[in-house]
């Protein structure tokens, strides 16, 4: 199965194609440019590269959320374009999930990290055996502090997204001692991305251009309105 | 520094752009393409991609050797252009040394393996501490039998590279615990040439256009001479 798979939750964009698990093409990017302007002529010159027609893609992946809301859109259109134009199903996937499988040959527990700002992080937790993954939370908007809580074993987490390094900062500070990913695998990939769609069309999680939604998991009214209180008292 | 880096010493072909260790952009393929087709695309693809001149790079690094004869012609044509036409410095780095990065942030030894052929591999063994590499052997062709001769402590050996397979299913017969690096940091890419230069580049270990040169790892004439004889002997 041919799988084009998109991945723009944050700072860099990046796009792959995959013959089921086997990378066929990579392209990253972290130039600081905007996606909407780089990630459609990345798609085409990957597969103009390979000698791939668009017709010949069978399943169309993109990360849905968490992350950046502009970001996230400008992949979902980018996916839903080519997905409606073409009649191809698609596949939104988890961009936690996605990097989780970024550390799954690390066997051991993961934590997936993204910056949600005031001491927050989008984030959920998987343990791999060092070829599957295995997932321990729900994707969520926590405080650091509530997750080190959670975390009473505190050894051997590799953590991994680019709110790593803050994780990483605030849970050393706490005792724990974390794996921090090197660079080279540490932030969100469209390889991650194609990895977890997979994964769900094996189930048959597989969706349209129609059915392609974004996930941002904010947090809940409620508990964005006792922060403002907070805050405010503090007077920040 | 801005550093171009290429790799085309086996069946994929890589280059990308780093700002030292930090990679802004990468372009990967492994479609079964000439690289004589793909690799100058793929360059200019990439620095338009993220609005970057040629003539802002600091640095072209190319695997040198050893790998494919015609890759590595292709590679280090590309590079030698670039560089004499914009007179840039070049740095020509062990293929073997620059797939090694790839996994040096597990602590431990490394196996670098490609395809010799016969029962050969192009072979280099490094020991990282989870930061940097510390080689242990030179680059060299060696056969299967004598590395595994030559590794007295069989467990923990991580094995990377395009011959890492055939190197892993030998050693295994033999009782050696080695562990496979997953698909997407098994194989060499130009994110490790730009690794391997920059440590080159800070002992000043860089050339020009006209002193980049491949350096190709063959069996001795004696040693190549023996093997025909013991092949014919054997009515091969």
């Amino acid at each position: 199965m041919k799988i084009l798979a998109i991945e723009t939750s944050a700072k860099a964009a990046s796009v792959c194609l995959c013959e089921d698990e086997f990378l066929i093409a990579q392209s990253y990017q972290n130039s600081g440019l905007t996606h909407s302007q780089t990630i459609l002529p990345m798609c085409t010159a990957l597969l103009d590269g390979c000698g791939v027609k668009m017709s010949d893609v069978d399943l169309i992946a993109c990360a849905a959320g968490p992350g950046s809301f502009t970001g996230l859109r400008i992949g979902l259109s980018t996916a839903k374009g080519l997905a409606w134009s073409l009649e191809k199903p698609c596949c939104g996937v988890s961009t936690l999930e996605a990097m989780a499988w970024q550390a799954a040959h690390i066997p051991g527990p993961i934590i997936c990290a993204m910056d949600a700002r005031r001491n927050q992080v989008y984030n959920a937790c998987f343990s791999s055996d060092g070829e599957s993954l295995t997932r321990l939370t729900e994707d969520r908007a926590i405080a650091l502090s509530d997750l080190f809580e959670e975390i009473t074993e505190k050894k051997g987490h590799i953590v991994v997204g680019d709110g790593a390094e803050l994780c990483y900062n605030y849970g050393r500070k706490l005792g724990a001692e974390l794996k921090l990913a090197p660079p080279h695998f540490r932030f969100q990939s469209a390889w991650g991305v194609a990895r977890a769609a997979l994964v769900q069309a094996k189930t048959g999680a597989i969706t349209d251009a129609e059915g392609l939604n974004a996930n941002y998991i904010r947090l809940s009214q409620a508990e964005r309105e006792r922060m403002e209180r907070i805050h405010k008292m503090k007077g920040e």
